[in-house]
């Protein structure tokens, strides 16, 4: 059967969990993993879901995955495919598991009317750097994300005047 | 009146659109936009529409928006919020507009059980960024956003199998 990608499907909680948190791993941000199955299987299996996984196989054997949303870019008035996550087995890197994601990524961007596919990467992350700049992806270094979480975030929805 | 904040509905694409233009001349990307009224108004109003927006108005008249959608973290297993566009005209500056968009967006999000609510700005945005360190947001500096559009996204997209 070789490489093949196809959607995730109820059942695959376990399997994409596990994914996440080696890459968790990887990215040194184990402690950042709170998501649970129940959590993938309410977000990713509901009845209108706005978040979407692909599943690459060898053989029939799941050993990577793609986790994927649309966002929206008010200059292009059209939506766009944002990449939350991707990660491919270390024992099966190199046989373009990882590749064939990204294509089948930028299939459905072209399927969807989506004028981009975009993602971020840790900055120390050079295989993986390397690897976009291949496909010719365009490093938006002037752009800083910035985040609220946690009691800043808390301390600023008590500001809003509707929930008063 | 004062200020208040509202969804966005049907009739506000021509203010919308007049905001989008105006941030794009401010962050010197004018060129970037090809948004028309049509565009937004398929994104925003349609039946099951992926993207939203607030209106800030002083005394019922528009002065700024916010444009958003949900994203998602696969190590909370949640949705986020995800700030897509932020203006405010600047004859309305320091009256609290943008910080009252943003305390609606986190309230959105807690009603959303969203964990996390997330933009970029530009680095060399200083008003922008002082604005939202006062928020206690956290700039996200190890990461770099990747962005695959036009002829690589097309390439790229050529390449999956489920298309050949």
């Amino acid at each position: 059967m070789g490489l093949s990608i196809r959607e995730a499907v109820p059942g695959d909680e376990a399997t994409i969990l596990g994914f996440i948190k080696h890459l968790a791993a990887y990215e040194k941000l184990s402690h950042e993993v709170v998501a649970s199955e129940d959590h993938l299987r309410a977000s990713l299996f509901c009845e209108h879901p706005k978040v979407f996984a692909l599943i690459a196989e060898v053989d029939g054997v799941p050993c990577g995955f793609a986790l994927y949303f649309f966002n929206y870019s008010t200059f292009l008035g059209r939506h766009g495919v944002y990449l939350e996550d991707l990660y491919v087995a270390p024992e099966h890197r190199g046989a373009g598991a990882g590749k064939a994601l990204l294509a089948r990524l930028a299939q459905i961007a072209r399927d969807n009317d989506c004028g981009r596919l975009e993602w971020w990467v840790l900055d120390w992350n050079e295989p993986a750097i390397d690897f976009y700049k291949s496909l010719n992806a365009q490093a938006m270094d002037e752009w800083t994300v910035f985040r609220l979480t946690g009691a800043p975030l808390e301390a600023l929805a008590n500001q809003d005047k509707a929930s008063q």
